[in-house]
């Protein structure tokens, strides 16, 4: 299982850039795979596959209005790691012995 | 004010790293600025200054005893923008008429 | 076509991984899609499934034998762009109107 | 010393954007800090200030006329390692015994 991190973006509609944005967050809250959404871009949880065919899927609705998209991703493998959207976080609070802001 | 996503990471102290990750929550959690912690990163909001001396002083952290590290960063600056780590995942499901998984 | 630009690492092998790395160059060069190794990671040139394919390969590969493996991975998308690994240069460099370090 | 490769990008400018790059280019041409253009960014060389007061400038000069802008930053520290804009490429063509494209 991966924890795969991106976002994406067109580079030739303006500075306001939600209602892209948004169409993705549709793609992805239908995958079925679990996410978080962060101020900064999605993780998803899955194997590689499963994960990189929803990027894909969000890229082909972008690329069908946009001229100009950009797009970082961020992988973190982990052999064996589930449930990891839950458990990194839960393990630097328990290390720190405190709640930190999610 | 920009919103700056990092993560920084030993390469030389194995693949359980969260010591290390632990170290610099303490110091954004006593930064005084306004984060959210995601599994992929953390998510910093202030002016440019502010925000990299953080992430400075998570380096100079990690350097004392880490002799490799790598670190990703993205910032996304707003001209005006302000409180946005709330605003932008507001704005998407305010578009999409829901509640998304943070 | 699009722009690729990826570094993949393993977290659980110490400081220096350029055996890693040399594997996955190998996969890159043989690949038959053009492309340019840099400091910090390897840019690739080709449809969106062609360059995912190889990346997908590099991490097969680490995988096998790496339990922590961390990617970045970052896409510029351009309509009908092609030949871009050596254009987007020549474009800045055309624009100053010198030539830069590569 | 680390490598720090970045690319800066504004959103509310359309997607001909090689004229704010080159502007960046500019500034890192003449900073004196060793560099390499490639396509997707600029990798620098040099301590940890240094190479951040450099992207510091580039978004000063972008933040004067642009609304909103994207920044992506790698870095690549490790400890002693210097001259590695070349050494890094070269440790791995040597492992693999031939030329690579850069």
């Amino acid at each position: 299982m991966v924890l795969l991190e991106f976002s994406m973006t067109p580079l030739d509609k303006g500075e306001s850039v939600s209602q892209y944005v948004g169409r993705s967050l549709e793609i992805i809250d239908a995958s079925g795979l679990d996410y978080r959404l962060n101020p900064m871009g999605t993780v998803l949880e899955g194997e590689w596959d499963e994960v990189m065919a929803v990027v894909r899927q969000c890229f082909e609705k972008m690329q069908s209005d946009c001229g100009r998209i950009t797009c970082s991703i961020k992988i973190d493998y982990r052999k064996g790691g589930k449930g990891r959207l839950d458990s990194k976080i839960a393990s630097i609070e328990s290390k720190l012995g405190k709640k930190l802001k999610t």
